[in-house]
């Protein structure tokens, strides 16, 4: 009879080494704040400013395939949808903690990649790793707790909207879902349609890399929130078709244009060459844009659509904000539209 | 060829609903520091102290197995172990976020256990539940993320022991051992021992339940720190010989006399009639006692073993700093004693 702790195959105390050295980089962007950081039994922050505190995780199958995604990708992405969060509260993101769950097939060289794509997010994010552990598991899982900050009174929250007021969106949507579907079916797609020209393939090449990891909008969170241009704020990470629900009040509806709603064109040329009909329930439903999605008054409109100058960022008004119902009602070519929940099953 | 995120048993819609009521109970800790809890992408967290932040996870079959624990007992050490790493900085823990990570076969049910253990230790803590996700996988994970605060200048770091420090740990080590390890092997201990007496039973089944879980030293590492009875601080998570380097500075060394490390009575009483003579390795180098581990300076004995009274925690002196070494010694019967890593491989 043996009581012993599970052998770990990667060298845990080395990795934690590594990860403390690579964090030293990280630690500059907030000097002032960090008094302690990895290597003691807490990090220590000092702030003035409103604290904003989110968690979450991205699991192997459940949040993506390890065929589908390189090591450092995965690292970019569970650190980009955390980042995601404080943007969505029109905040300033500073720092985090990593929870590293790690499976035998993974190797020390391979984590090695994730932490190189996590350092790589923070750096151009300027957020700082101050903490965290790593642990042994059965499947491949990252866990980051972000903390960010506000001045006060600049914050915005989901449940705000107004009676009149215009709805917006960042960026364009649904082109997480088909980067990911392209990604995921590759194969199947090229042997299925032989007659694939190759610069569609080239497109379809760069449509994935482009689109594959969220690109959160921090700087427009903060101007939306800074310059009082949202009453409600939140970030599609489910889809606008689930995501509305957040930014309205129990007692007020949205009403939605689907074809006022961003989408790229060479998505709609995929769709179109690869017979995807349904894409817009898709690319509304599939999530995992990370776009910002907020309500304004009326007069704040012009300045909202100035804003995606200074911000690099597409801005669209999608709807409004009606007192005749509750829910979401989404309208296309004028009529009423029953958006389905991601159907993607098959080509 | 299908592409479809993975079906989820439990539903998640309901179960964070049903965390947000629980955690209205916890909100109550922390009324004026926090303005936003679950139910927005961030929470929002007001706080003129320094901030404390740490976490940790603990895994089915790496840290728990789950024929050995109940729900609530893992959902109460997930959060137990963060708790004490802010104790182990003398701070006060405040709020806390919460991935858990959640295997097919897991009912819903059994999650609500987990929850309910997590928000009994809360309460007991004091802690407030402000924020997390539920994501499915094949392994059941539980990620904390806690924050605590502390007025400037009380805080204990790990590195500030000075020669002639003192060295000192709170109540008993080696009881988290031997009741994992009676609770892991039960059924073949009593095969084992079928002269076994019944009042020696009712003794394992009795120190099983009082050590299966921590408790983390809150009081006590607030009063060592705000009364500076302490130059370095930790938790013993990994046992004594591991976790002695984490108060030694480089350029010291540490002393230890086994002979006055507290043992549970109990404990030594069980070795012994289970002929455990290795109980002493075992007990020091297991770990997960989450007893606090201290240095300071000699003139501050008489203040710190009065401590013991106003916290009710047993306290002891264990050793010295040294400038003569670097590392760690342990003498036990005033000879060397090289202690083995946690050794229990059979009975």
């Amino acid at each position: 009879m043996r009581v012993i702790k599970k052998e770990k195959k990667f060298n845990e105390a080395r990795l934690i080494e590594e990860i403390k050295q690579l964090s030293l980089a990280t630690g500059k962007f907030n000097k002032s704040l960090i008094i302690n950081s990895i290597g003691d039994d807490c990090a220590i922050f000092k702030d003035k400013n409103h604290i904003l505190v989110s968690s979450d995780n991205i699991t192997e199958n459940v949040h993506f395939k390890l065929d589908s995604y390189s090591f450092l990708e995965i690292g970019e992405k569970s650190l980009l949808v955390n980042i995601s969060d404080i943007a969505a509260m029109g905040g300033i993101p500073r720092l985090f903690t990593l929870s590293l769950s790690i499976p035998e097939y993974v190797s020390e060289n391979e984590i090695r990649q994730t932490i190189s794509g996590i350092i790589k997010t923070a750096r151009k994010y300027k957020v700082s790793l101050v903490g965290g552990n790593i642990s042994k598991s059965s499947e491949f899982s990252i866990s980051v707790t972000i903390i960010g900050d506000y001045k006060h009174d600049n914050v915005v929250r989901r449940f705000g909207s107004k009676i009149g007021d215009k709805i917006f969106v960042s960026g364009e949507l649904g082109n997480s879902w088909m980067a990911y579907y392209l990604q995921s079916n590759k194969k199947y797609i090229y042997e299925n349609n032989p007659n694939i020209r190759s610069s569609d393939k080239k497109l379809i090449e760069n449509f994935i890399a482009k689109f594959k990891l969220p690109k959160p909008r921090v700087k427009l969170g903060r101007e939306l929130s800074a310059k009082k241009l949202a009453n409600s704020l939140t970030d599609i990470s489910d889809g606008l078709s689930k995501d509305i629900f957040n930014v309205l009040d129990l007692n007020h509806g949205g009403k939605i244009e689907l074809d006022e709603v961003p989408f790229n064109k060479h998505l709609k040329y995929i769709a179109n060459i690869l017979k995807i009909d349904d894409f817009i329930d898709n690319a509304i439903s599939f999530g995992e844009d990370y776009e910002l999605l907020w309500t304004a008054g009326a007069d704040k409109e012009g300045e909202i659509l100035e804003l995606s100058k200074n911000t690099g960022t597409k801005i669209k008004k999608i709807g409004y904000i009606a007192d005749k119902f509750t829910g979401a009602r989404f309208f296309k070519d004028g009529r009423r539209y029953h958006p389905k929940n991601f159907t993607f099953k098959h080509l």
